[in-house]
């Protein structure tokens, strides 16, 4: 999950935003350490100076990753979700009211947002998918597993895996309809635990992820 | 569920932005009737003129419902969701390309996608809650419309009910922590589906919406 394309840091840094630049103060963030818990009251806005951040929610013992921020990115601490540092991490960081300001003096800020908003709503998409179908998921996930350990080739990159079955025989197999199996698998792409290689060709990069899947 | 605030209809109107009005064209939708499905080519960009539409996740014979739009919303059709007019609507349609355009001419554009973003991912944080523990979730549903139909009192607004436990008191009555319980009372009152009003009292708008929650 790659947000970054078009730099919001490199626009902050433009000389005539050096007022703008000034709002913002830097925050150091460990490597594993949560930068925002969803209950804090603080509200603020952050963007990814350095480092990687996974955005996350978090119920009891139940985690589900949303995302993960990388330099240039920005995202708010009163939308719910725990903000992670997956390493030594810088954030630039200042109040919601501030930002109302950046909004407009920067467009950028704003088609940052859209971008890293619907890349999490999309993977809450998937979560949802996933949960929903729960049942047919692992089943689906435990099959894909077992298939990629039986006749999977060992690569570099992984563990490739050719289906010697059609998506529609699959979803005959799994008891459910041809879409939902589609989603599914598209669920599976989007979290990067497979990778479409050609048709009924995949690419399992970590076969322990996938059996991770399988036992949820 | 309401979204607007702002109006970017009123926006469009600006005489200044006559050229930019001219590249949505007008498409009527009648009522029940779905504007746009999840698996369509088309990249389109719409707004509300008229009307409400509600925004769904569909999988076979399951619906979640992620917001209703109102006149001078905007919404996506390559979201993955299903799009349904929920009575005789107007919506003004254009493609991706010609709304890059727009984000920069019309800030009030990205304003206004952040904004539908933000809430449709609020709700669907929601509906990630609810199916997490759909178990908890379906008996304290249970127990608050069983509550409400022994000891509620009927009003104009509907049936109030004022809980005789504290919320540390129910979630032990669940088995689930307090966290837990906070959680998908506020998913239940972000849904509509209970008010809060004022400690331990509760106003149910409609008893059987509470009730179909509680069989899921």
């Amino acid at each position: 999950m790659k947000f970054s394309e078009i730099n919001l840091l490199d626009e902050l840094k433009r000389p005539e935003l050096a007022d703008l630049h000034n709002i913002f103060h830097q925050r150091a963030v460990a490597k594993g350490a949560i930068a925002f818990h969803p209950d804090a009251d603080e509200n603020l806005v952050f963007i990814i100076a350095s480092g990687r951040v996974r955005i996350y929610l978090g119920f009891e013992d139940k985690e589900f990753t949303l995302g993960v921020l990388e330099a240039g990115d920005l995202y708010s601490t009163h939308a719910g979700c725990f903000a992670q540092a997956l390493e030594e991490s810088s954030l630039l960081v200042t109040d919601v009211q501030s930002v109302k300001r950046c909004m407009s003096e920067v467009p950028l800020f704003n088609r940052t947002m859209v971008r890293v908003l619907g890349q999490i709503l999309n993977n809450s998409f998937s979560i949802i998918g996933s949960l929903a179908f729960q049942d047919i998921y692992s089943r689906l996930t435990a099959f894909l597993y077992k298939e990629a350990l039986r006749t999977g080739v060992q690569t570099d990159e992984g563990t490739e895996l050719r289906l010697a079955v059609t998506t529609e025989q699959l979803s005959q197999h799994m008891g459910a309809t041809r879409q939902t199996v589609s989603t599914l698998l598209n669920n599976l792409v989007r979290e990067g635990i497979m990778q479409k290689r050609g048709r009924s060709a995949w690419l399992i990069p970590d076969m322990e992820a996938l059996r991770q899947q399988a036992q949820q």
